[in-house]
């Protein structure tokens, strides 16, 4: 598998230069476009790494995931209220959708849609932030994973679009807590700093039915762990959804930062990370690497 | 597992009177709410039955899987370029989202795609029709399926969204062959007249990486049979697919008749028929039948 | 007056050239672009004209003002029930808006409403397309009036963006007659070829209280004739309406013929016509005539 | 006059009771619904009154034609590169068309571009509050005018919707200052409280070709007054102004308070007040009345 991974880095390398690393904030336009790394991290508790695996990145909206998992263990009825479980058809960010179905966000991922997932957070942690870090270091075993606050400062000067969001919900009865504050929450998670190899763990129990294989701790029913694979594999990159699916076949998260999450239920969950985005900001070796990984290990659900 | 089958319809059958059969037509709106079937057919060859599994119906949608086949083993490649590979997230039958993404359908399954796909089909077979009859009679070993008359000329009778759409696709051009004939080849697809039996056999190459179980026939190559168990999972249930995933976790594909063909990739295709439908337009019974079934045999790909 | 024309005409010169002729069909495509005329029609009866304003033209659009005329002196209350009389805020053949808004079109000056204008009128007359010529003919005292049929039939063999709203409506149950048939109507009022001299005078009785100067006739009550100017002045040119009133200040009718009609309450109608289209579909030398004789006859309404 | 404006009066009231009063704020919902008066302003600089003219309201939307007289009297020409000068075709706080048309609202009058003269007014001003209210109390001649602050502080607390279009347009490039210090003086803005009378004496300017008949000052040129009464023409109500112009036929601008001024330029400006809605957001008898006051004085400019 360690040669496997090898070969699926050198393989994907050829596509760095043809993106474009995300520039909306200079903390991560600063990044260098030539970082990879690849981490699988299996059921058995095995892990495997390749290129820049140890390497920290900001995870950015993979971020999501960790927000909602945390969600979900509180009430995983009464969210699905206030946000869908459909792929939104649109751009991460649209106002559009978002105006034309009274404020409810289509899913999770999207960026309303995890906003309301940290409102929900707020009503229920008393430190929404400290609760986050302190559930993500747990579940990847790394007690000095923090969030960057060079990142988290940038992104709330440049707040205005995810403003526009949690404002155009609050005004139409979807938002409970303080813009301003759930929004710094927000940019807190995802400024959260980890490497391939702490995302690869922490995510191992969305592979292996809610159960972490780091210290067999229970995160999530079985049925929950599905359902949010489900909802991954539907809505997790995006408006590149279902290319993703037809090309890869996993449950996925990607994150503007580069890094794309990918689970083989029943086998591993892996970490890919590449900075340079394509035009739908995803990953664009990332997303090849793990073309190559579902065809290298015919792991495709499908 | 037959006495599965059997459990299964009977948890389900509580739901029937809670829905509505599909009203837009006569001979739709007349079939009886009480029918509930389901078939499974595994990649060994195996059959198992429960209910109306031998009674006919309506296929309606479910023939857009055997036209995205078709197109599929013709080429692969070009029709991409017309269709795209991703949820719409819309209404099954939207021009919004067709007039501004420029004409390009969002996928093969909703009705714009579908009728696009058609038109591929129309400019490579002098009868488009009959070349897919004899497809689908092939595939499911029924060689006396056919086409109900009534049900197509019915549809063509009540074509204005269908009409709007295909016009406003030529107008941006998408589309090639004459409108109207388009139409009816469209209508003679939906309306041909299977049973749950003649579905799950007919698409016992999804489940089995392409090859029919039936005759051991290649239908697809095994990555193009995943490729469209993708986008059944992303696509396949029209604005309910991320439901659909979230609860059953099984590429499918719905018709407006009630059915639901899905796949259980590498164990059985599946299909269940219950005439009333949901408020999104996917057989109500049906698809709680086919949650339980997930749960019964442990088969989400998630 | 005369010499005032005269001027107007030549400082408006200078921006042909910098327009486009119609291309969507060869017959309005192969207009000279060189052409420019103005003729204005006073209450009193007098005419002046200058530049081309003798020669015919394809009338297109300025048609519609001709049907809702037509439709507002059968029936001017039920109509409103199909039709709303508000500005479109969107391109003239857009659809998205008229799915939104469940197949009422804004205005009976966009393409959708003039389509159910003339549906209106399909329903009232047997020979639906000789009435409007006839009605024609009489207001502009004309009788060789005629609608080119080399044009009708090329817009006919162009129809699809047409047909897929007329369609859109028929699904939406906003319209009655055959669409084909309503189609076929619609293109040959369009396809009116008529001159500046024509227009200005068969619309007289726009700025006469509804009275024709040049026959007396009562063509519409002094009401119904402000309300049409009103119709003009917030809908007549298309999704730059709130720009004409701003620069020029008149109720308007465009054409993609490159023609325009404007209305002076009390005091004259005009038709401008240079074939060069901007940007927005109006005739772009034909606007800046108009507001240079809005200044020069201090006659804007506002 | 006077008489006839009496009749106008009590002819528009029994309307009174099938509308509402805005709900969206304490301050404005608690006023008596009873309330109706009319007051005219000749360009000779008569003052006619009926009902409540003298009594205060809170002019709300209607202060977005003196912010836009105030920014085009600094700069009629640069402003609009970031605002419209269309009609929107949606409602007054629509977000759809906003992103749709990247952050340039349509025209001046919808709060989005409202939103940008204030932002524009913040460029130009040290207390831009301070300047719009000795603005407001110069054109009305009335010293005494002030802003409600119980009002623009309950504005603010229901800021959501506004906040949402401003932040959506400082993600889009067209905001330049702080967004809570504009939509602090926004809110102030609207919150002014005047009486028909003020409202009449200080609008004089638009029907007088610029110059004020209280003092003679000119506030802006000739064309400058016309282009203004154009947009309200065109822009003034809502998604109401096509059918507004169709039964009244003046330029006009309404407030959720209930007010209306209209413009009948060469001739007088107007206002009326009744607090109650109709479901476009415009005063339901105050429409009632200017239709009749139309008729009344034959003013319509169609």
């Amino acid at each position: 598998m360690q040669d496997d991974l090898n070969v699926i880095i050198e393989q994907a390398r050829y596509l760095i230069g043809s993106g474009q690393v995300a520039q909306y904030i200079p903390a991560l336009a600063n990044v260098s476009p030539d970082y990879l790394g690849i981490a699988i991290y299996t059921v058995g508790g095995d892990l495997y790494c390749a290129g820049d695996a140890h390497q920290n990145f900001s995870i950015q909206s993979i971020s999501k995931v960790f927000s909602l998992a945390q969600a979900v263990s509180i009430d995983d009825t009464l969210m699905w209220t206030r946000i869908g479980q459909e792929p939104s058809g649109c751009a991460f960010n649209s106002m559009v959708q978002l105006e034309l179905e009274h404020g409810r966000p289509r899913n999770p991922f999207i960026n309303a849609g995890a906003l309301v997932v940290c409102d929900i957070l707020h009503s229920q942690y008393a430190t929404p932030s400290l609760s986050m870090r302190d559930f993500v270091r747990q579940l990847s075993g790394n007690a000095s994973i923090f969030s960057d606050q060079l990142v988290s400062e940038s992104e709330y000067q440049f707040r205005s679009r995810n403003a526009a969001m949690a404002y155009l919900m609050q005004s139409l009865g979807n938002f409970e807590n303080d813009v301003d504050a759930v929004l710094r929450t927000y940019f807190h998670q995802c400024a959260l700093t980890m490497s391939c190899v702490d995302i690869s763990k922490a995510f191992g129990f969305l592979a292996n039915q809610g159960k972490s294989p780091l210290d067999g701790r229970t995160v999530l029913s079985p049925l929950q762990s599905k359902q949010i694979n489900a909802l991954l594999a539907t809505c997790g990159l995006y408006d590149e959804a279902g290319s993703f699916a037809y090309r890869v076949g996993l449950p996925a998260k990607s994150g503007v930062g580069g890094g794309i999450l990918a689970i083989a239920p029943g086998r591993f969950s892996a970490c890919v990370w590449s900075p340079e985005l394509n035009q739908a900001g995803n990953s664009l070796a990332g997303i090849k690497a793990l073309e190559i990984l579902s065809e290298t290990f015919n792991c495709s659900v499908f």
